[in-house]
């Protein structure tokens, strides 16, 4: 089997597996608990917000426990857009992932807000960060689940802190792939997903520049200095600490696809008229490449790819039941009958040459086979 | 080591640890991707799904997947208080947990909405169900996580129901320790925490009578049929998925824990002049004790029974911090000298009589130490 969807979710690491395989033996208790137990799970959990400060370049007092990006995200959207007044306005771009646009048109709809929408180039890559005035909130992705095209977001960063917009970064696909320092992206809020890195899904990061400018969305007993009630995910969090204590050897390992995917990328090109790289001309994530092949069905593909089993999908996992191309390519200016032959691969630390070779080989088999059904 | 705080949190259970020494193995896949992986893991989920709502006795499209019963909790308040206009008002408890009363407090401030209280009786239980006019929202938590006194939530549905008012019931300390039926409750919303019943943390059950009367408040990309956004924690709905298709078994197990519970409780009264068991007059759940000896700090126990590797709390994990008795202790009129002293045993399916024996003679034990130091 040849898993290419790293970017939908990472297998869980080895390293996370033996963890837990020891670790189930106990102990388990809340860790909210004043007894011993509670308090140990409570100490390591602590341990574990250290190292993911340290892995994201970030005090310990900015990072909340949620349990997952999207839910990172959902609560900065309730905190700055839920209770805004009215003609206010935000900037945010046709490239952000579902989570985020659903979030924002669900406020805007609530509370009249404004939407400007950043222009982006035929690339996928935002262009033009001048705004004339302070806007209740900005987003703009760091890195696009489809394409994996690397946005300005530390310009980004510099033109909001100088226009005094709070900015949320959608550093989903970033983290763990390409180095990043939340010190220094001058961001004001950042969110990490665990199974994304290769530990358990449930679990994940909302980073705060200043946490006080947070409501909370789920409530509780004073739990994360009471912005996330709940009792947390302490055993998911453990594996996370785990994970983040390698982030960096992480990185590393993604940047060596670099050179394997060009080069894949290069010779499928070379092989089927007309295919396209999306975003080829800007910088992308490593391990990442959209491909489309003119009038053939994404879709199609995938089928195909799967009977050699391997595994791809036709777009970001949470956007596959659309029969639409997605907003971010559409923004793009591709057109449907490009759009529909997307398919995305993303790959992850232990993607072969091998793996590449035999992915080229079954791409080119399926082509012959679905341009032989067109004509 | 002698556990007794299955209130907080219970262990995870033996055959959730065997399931997962072999799920970890993989594989590992996005349930919303299309591909035949991604299928697999969504179909093993709706799976589980389906065992829940038999379980719950509920239909399985009634059932979200929340991170949590804290989540579940806000999501319903977000759903039914955000939006709120002036001058309506909601009907509620001091016996809530803090989730649902610091959500109410957030959202009954920010919209000003007027908090009606039920009157409650000296042994925890809530009293007289009447309401003038329909409410916004009213809530009567099923059974106490301190006192474990269980309320009589199917009159109060009942009368709910007649007036028109949503129910949202806080189930999770009664399911896996009482029989239940979400269709025979009448109950609007109900909550389930899988980490209060021997699975993983980090995942949870919202259930909704009517589910398109919610709002989402973690946006995502239509997972949950858009109702809550965010990867779903596949690998533990699948453990809950398992725990739940052993419910019955689990509420049995329970069950009979009541006459030992009753015995320990009877031999520790004769024992200790003024020891009181809080709510013992009411109906209760059989794996829950809360003891309090006057004038002895309830701290000052817990320290000692630690001392003999027993494992107990002052009152429910999320307080344990506060210096102050719980709300719900003051509601029955509970003075301050008694309240402090509250120790909370909750005791599960493991607890055998040696158990409580080896608890009784440490209780004993320290009453004479601390009686001795006080006077």
């Amino acid at each position: 089997m040849i898993y290419a969807d790293y970017n939908a979710t990472a297998p869980v690491a080895e390293e996370v597996k033996q963890y837990l395989l020891e670790r189930l033996d106990g102990p388990f208790a809340n860790p909210n608990a004043l007894h011993g137990l509670g308090q140990n799970i409570s100490h390591a959990m602590e341990q574990c917000r250290n190292i993911c400060a340290d892995a994201l370049d970030c005090y310990p007092e900015q990072i909340i426990f949620t349990s997952g990006a999207s839910e990172s995200i959902s609560q900065v959207l309730f905190s700055t857009l839920a209770f805004a007044r009215k003609n206010n306005s935000i900037l945010t771009s046709s490239l952000e992932h579902a989570a985020l646009k659903n979030g924002i048109n669900f406020y805007a709809k609530k509370f009249n807000i404004d939407i400007n929408q950043l222009a982006i180039n035929s690339g996928g890559k935002a262009l033009n960060f001048e705004i004339e005035s302070p806007q209740l909130l900005a987003t703009l992705i760091a890195a696009h689940n489809e394409t994996g095209v690397i946005q300005d977001y530390l310009a980004f960063a510099q033109k909001m802190d100088e226009m005094q917009t709070p900015y949320l970064c959608d550093t989903t696909q970033l983290i763990g792939k390409c180095p990043f320092s939340f010190k220094k992206s001058n961001v004001d809020y950042a969110v990490v997903s665990s199974h994304k890195l290769g530990s358990l899904p449930g679990v994940g990061i909302l980073i705060a520049k200043n946490p006080e400018t947070l409501s909370p969305i789920i409530f509780g007993g004073g739990q994360e200095k009471s912005l996330r009630g709940g009792t947390q995910n302490y055993l998911a969090i453990e594996c996370l600490g785990l994970v983040m204590s390698k982030l960096e050897k992480r990185v590393e390992s993604f940047s060596k696809l670099e050179s394997l995917k060009l080069n894949f990328e290069e010779n499928l090109t070379s092989q089927i008229p007309g295919l396209q790289i999306i975003g080829a001309k800007e910088q992308r994530l490593s391990n990442t490449t959209l491909l489309a092949i003119p009038a053939i069905h994404g879709q199609a593909i995938q089928i195909e790819l799967e009977s050699h089993d391997i595994f791809v999908t036709t777009s970001s996992a949470c956007s596959d039941n659309e029969p639409e191309i997605s907003e971010s390519l559409k923004a793009m200016g591709i057109e449907d009958d490009l759009g529909r032959g997307v398919i995305r691969l993303s790959f992850g630390e232990k993607t072969t040459q091998d793996d590449f070779n035999f992915i080229n080989n079954a791409i080119i088999k399926a082509y012959q086979k679905l341009a032989i059904i067109k004509h």
